[in-house]
């Protein structure tokens, strides 16, 4: 799901960018970011950069640039959660092959958010470069504060959104406003104050809803879904010992035994150990619970929903109709 | 020695800066930014840019932030170092004990990167952002780089001096020049061709030529100046299978014998057994040699000598006698 095509197909777009623009720019990075592009995803941050500046412009044709700098920033997010993942490897969490190293890694990603920033500065009026440095440090936080909270088996609703705001509904929240402040600068001029006009308001706050839409999906697809859908082992999560709304909502609604089980696998010390453990086993099933998983498609629902209310306020195009129908799809939580 | 003082204490003017601004953002970060700061440092590229603002405007009392910022980027680029650092740990290399882990090391630099940057779009004109945007991917590509040199024997002078001017002589020729383009600015209002103006071209040229004299200082004395003087123990670069100026000099005037020396250095897997073997020895002799340091320190002296030479086209003033002054102190390789 989440595959009906736009206009212009943003996979080949990213593709000839990175091979023209970052090549010649740094071969070794590229043929790094090149892989992460192979490796997949739904370029969804481009598609609702794309999809934002052609609800304010129905032609919208070089966006496409501003929509593959959103993904390579995803891209060098990812090439550091790569560093952090590699450092569970080593402490024996069984994960992909990686064909870079640590070091490297390290310096692809923040290669990669220089040279991004340095385009983008070159070529988008303010507030865009603000708007993306922003948006990164609010990730940064919000990785932060989730690794804080890692084994804390009483972390609350509020904290964990406040966590899954910063960490990915503000990239989406980014390529929505984004999207629209550029499209607007080219029909209307550029406008330092164009962050308070209406339709840059109401695409922000649809990109950032559909992020938290699609964080919770992600946090609940990790337990329900197979190895298969979501390209990792079933439990990952866990096995970090990250707190996720679906855990929250099992160890409220689970009661002591839950919560017995949570601590009891928060307690193991090494990650191997919590693959093989009963509990694990036995969150995952707590996790699964009709009762947990209703609560937590009701969240998810309801973040859609607001997401799709967000865009009223724009007129109707067939873009618009488009955001509509990728919020809508989050809600199809059956893998 | 360059302890020669400023008019303001840079040093306590970042540290009021950190503990006020970035506090308020983020206290677990900015107490990891306290942590680097108290471990020492001489502040040089705050100093550089400041003083480049001076001479451009006498007065120049607000850019005491910009300096700021630079030593911040530069304390984010230790940030990383350190988990590059912290990989060879687990590889075996003593060094200094580590109060935060990779991961939040790894976020702790990528906030520092994204804070600053969203402070330098909201408070710098153009071409500011851009200048450090694109330094900052300079110093990654250098590092790969050298991360690709470690361990090839061949290396020749001018790929090393590649090297160093992306990883080190880059962010003191973005000090200096951000230095006076902000004087620049404020006297004369912003110029997007700021980059073209005669003082703002011979700033940048004095601290990339600064910054080259700077590092092979700094490889010199990782040989020849003892642990207390360093701060970390001698012959670090050795361990490291890192290519130095002086090490290419020792192979070029040392030949087979310090060539199969370096060689058989190069081909021990261990870290630690490279700090015991006696090729590590052998190696730091031939570069401690009288030919390889008057050699070093010739080439120290070119590039002070052309950073002092590149202020000749600054008008005179006690900050352009300043900026001379830290140049010629970099001559000094007695340790």
């Amino acid at each position: 799901m989440i595959e009906t095509g736009t206009r212009v197909t943003i996979q080949s777009v990213i593709e000839e960018f990175v091979r023209e623009e970052l090549a010649q720019d740094d071969a070794h990075i590229a043929h790094a970011v090149w892989s992460m592009l192979d490796a997949g995803g739904k370029r969804l941050r481009p598609r609702i950069t794309m999809l934002a500046s052609r609800t304010c412009d129905a032609d919208a044709p070089e966006d496409a640039v501003l929509a593959s700098y959103m993904e390579l920033i995803h891209v060098a997010t990812l090439i550091h959660d790569d560093v952090l993942d590699n450092a569970d490897l080593r402490r024996g969490v069984a994960s992909t092959n990686r064909a870079f190293g640590n070091r490297f890694s390290v310096l692809a990603g923040d290669y990669l958010f220089s040279w991004v920033f340095k385009k983008v500065t070159q070529a988008y009026p303010s507030p865009v470069p603000t708007i993306l440095a922003a948006m990164l440090a609010q990730i940064c936080n919000g990785e932060v504060k989730q690794l804080r909270a890692a084994g804390n088996a009483g972390l609350g609703v509020p904290a964990y959104l406040e966590i899954i705001g910063k960490k990915t509904a503000e990239l989406f929240a980014a390529c929505a406003e984004c999207g629209a402040v550029v499209a607007l600068a080219r029909t209307k001029g550029p406008d330092p104050a164009a962050r308070d006009l209406a339709p840059v308001k109401a695409l922000r706050a649809y990109g950032w809803s559909f992020g938290m839409a699609f964080q919770i999906r992600d946090d609940l697809l990790d337990v329900t879904a197979t190895q298969d859908v979501i390209g990792k082992p079933a439990g990952s999560d866990l096995r970090e010992k990250k707190m996720t709304l679906p855990l929250i909502y099992a160890l409220q609604t689970g009661g002591a035994p839950v919560r017995a089980a949570v601590d009891a696998l928060f307690a193991i010390d090494d990650p191997g150990a919590i693959a093989a453990s009963p509990e694990l086993a036995r969150v995952v099933d707590a996790i699964r619970d009709r009762r947990v998983v209703d609560l937590t498609a009701a969240a998810i629902a309801q973040h859609a929903s607001e997401a799709e209310a967000a865009l009223h306020a724009l007129a109707p195009s067939p873009a618009r109709d488009e955001l509509a129908a990728l919020a809508r799809q989050l809600t199809q939580i059956s893998s």
